[in-house]
């Protein structure tokens, strides 16, 4: 019997903590140190060879020269995995400030055949169905992989600031009963024999998780059977979702988002500045957020832009991307509040405007002049959540369980839900969803 | 146009604020205060009535003796969501050291019906498929609702540590292609009018990624078509998964793991001591773990509990108890691990050990008797993988997207898989994993 070593794996080869000390002057020109990465490119002259490592974050260059008793040049390989020791060496040109000279390396593990594609360029020169059928690969490169790394930051932005805001995380349920939301754009999955579907938003769940714990949020996958394929939609995506209840206006949701977007904007800024870069992306201080009722916006840019009125119900996409282009314009924001949808377009389970009633208390936030989050008011009362759902024809015996919390007492709630993968679409401003997805799921492909 | 007031919504009716202010000292006898919450329960005298309300995370007694014009006590309920201002009166025999005398009160919203169960009592007196139906009903008892906030814990736990570490998250697919792991015990999706899988395991997924980020980990669903009814089984169910490169053995895995396991003990101590506290679980400090290899921990315990030596394969979960039992007597640890697992056992994926190629270099880690966390070394050398696939006479070409990273290079490396719901179940000690799975699914039930 032994004790289980804690001092393993604690980032020892890790070039950032390297990385970091040159910058403090802990580590400094002349010192030895030992790093682990794949070799992500060989450049090979004449005595020596210029390997660049590919670490977790980074890329550094580092040079070998073989003596006699070495490891030829011609016996390394790109992907090889290795270990080694070396010297750093002050190096204005490299951005990092240095390079390394390698005294040692060990190789720890070796492919067993040269990549398909070339993914060591700056940039991958290839169309987005060889990415895809190459994802394992592809994402190993740089400016790939960066996008996929402003993903873990928005994930971690978003739990850290509502943990922050004292909301609960839960966890839904996905496979669903057939009922729920009557079943259009749901994958059927075969349940024990029965029919069964993948839940389409978690909307419910955290409806009733706020009678539970009065403010909750989820990061949960959520599946759409929509037939379309285009740039910004797949099938799959994760949905961060949070709910809150004793509500006195949907404003206090837009609140809470407007302070989530400049937490998420500093927050990235300040860990994730290499990939920002490595994207060309620079993200703005983000000022107040200006609201406009639906109507309102959608007159003002129907008269800027000589556009005809047109679809009173709904926002085009080219009436988003133009109110994206107004706002920023006027007041310099990448991001602007829509309020007031028209009721016929929002769920059943909206609160329409007592003022209005063809409206709701309802929002969508847009960013860069598309939609990136849907939210609003629910009905609490139990007999206004009754009659919406007989106004519309459904059914409400398929709502029962849905029901059961109006029924025995909600506080006044709502919520909202933002699609992760469109989120980091619009900002990083990438033309295709797929490059923000690590696995995208589309009606052609699930594979890897 | 106006802009969104950032200020909204920021807690200022939580009573938590209050309780926080009470200890420190800021808030005090005789102070003002505003709250908000649900009438938990009532209990009426001649001229006053005590509402207990019940808050995000508390129970505080308030004490409502209305006047003239006042709303009598008979015109509230339970289930009320109430906004009130009060008094405090310091009360040495309240849990929280004060109760609050009502000033005034406003109903913001009353149930239509009474509730179906009690949900007000210490406990909720009914079987747990009455506590199932009722869901978000009966997770508004407060000892029903502390073990999810345990779970909320415990993932908060999991990825601010890994994040820590230095881990990137990363979202893995859940709808996989048919191929994959064979299709035991899958869900199968119609995808558009072709067959689909529920992933079994982020597995293939979390390798791939480590050739990308070195590091990685996911907070994913994952499915089990299992037909087995148990009470420590559930059909759909979190993973915390990591994994990870450039391991020099599987020992590094453990050693993160059992820096994790410290770190939880730690956070759900420091931050989640009333729901530790409502559910009477007290959490030990973790000692250094220890560690048997799985031939040898089979001896010992047939040794010592006398048991006849059988199924030299596995441990059989009588087994897991008495070596919980054994490990908690000998060495005061909860948790142990129990490494080399026999290699019939284990996946194809799974690294032999090089001086016994029988067993495994892989490992489970038992909390309170039973197992938790499967986890170990992962082949990464191309034909060795290959070859491991094709002696289980398996399909390699099935595999083409799996083998696709072994082929073009990968570091050694590994990883693990903890079941959430599994471990809060083991680590609160209850006996149904239901209890702690918000909206469980198992073979008789996807609803609510």
């Amino acid at each position: 019997m032994e004790m289980i070593d804690l001092s393993r794996y604690t980032g020892k080869y890790d070039i950032e903590t390297v990385i970091d000390g040159f910058e403090k002057g802990t580590v400094k020109d002349g010192d030895t140190v030992e790093i682990e990465g794949m070799i992500h490119r060989i450049r090979a002259m004449k005595s020596f060879a210029f390997f660049v490592l590919r670490t977790q974050r980074n890329l550094v260059q580092c040079v070998y020269e073989p003596s006699d008793s070495d490891k030829p040049i011609a016996d390394f390989k790109e992907e090889d995995s290795v270990r080694l020791t070396g010297t750093i060496k002050k190096d204005d040109r490299s951005a990092l400030g240095f390079e390394i000279h390698i005294n040692s390396i060990e190789v720890l593990s070796s492919p067993a055949e040269n990549m398909p594609i070339v993914i060591n360029k700056k940039k991958l020169d290839c169309n987005v169905d060889i990415k895809l059928d190459y994802r394992p690969l592809s994402l190993r490169n740089p400016h790939e992989r960066a996008a996929l790394k402003i993903v873990d930051g928005i994930i971690n932005a978003f739990r850290s600031f509502m943990h922050g805001e004292g909301f609960t995380e839960f966890v839904p349920p996905k496979i669903v009963s057939a009922g729920a939301e009557g079943g259009a754009d749901m994958f059927e999955v075969d349940y024990f024999g029965e029919k069964a579907l993948l839940n389409q938003s978690p909307q419910m769940y955290k409806q009733m998780m706020v009678g539970v714990f009065k403010k909750v949020y989820t990061v949960a996958p959520v599946f759409r059977a929509e037939k379309h394929s285009t740039s910004r939609h797949i099938n799959e995506f994760e949905g961060l979702d949070f709910e809150m209840g004793f509500i006195d206006s949907f404003e206090d949701i837009m609140a809470v988002e407007a302070r989530f977007m400049k937490y998420m904007f500093d927050y990235l800024k300040t860990n994730y500045s290499p990939e920002l870069k490595e994207l060309g992306v620079e993200l703005s201080e983000i000022p107040d957020i200006p609201q406009f009722k639906f109507m309102e916006i959608k007159e003002i840019i129907a008269e800027k832009y000589n556009r005809e009125f047109r679809n009173p119900n709904d926002l085009e996409p080219e009436e988003e991307r133009l109110i994206g282009e107004y706002v920023m314009e006027t007041y310099g924001s990448p991001l602007v509040f829509v309020t007031h949808y028209p009721s016929k377009k929002r769920p059943f389970y909206a609160m329409d405007d007592p003022e209005n009633p063809k409206y709701t208390l309802s929002f969508d936030l847009l960013l860069n002049g598309a939609e990136v989050t849907t939210g609003g008011q629910r009905i609490h009362d139990y007999q206004m959540q009754l009659d919406k759902i007989k106004s519309r024809g459904m059914n409400p015996e398929e709502f029962s369980d849905f029901l059961m919390m109006h029924k025995y007492g909600m506080p006044p709630h709502g919520g909202l839900g933002i699609g992760l993968e469109r989120l980091a679409m619009k900002l990083l401003g990438v033309d295709n969803i797929r490059t923000v997805t690590a696995f995208p799921r589309d009606i052609g492909r699930i594979n890897p």
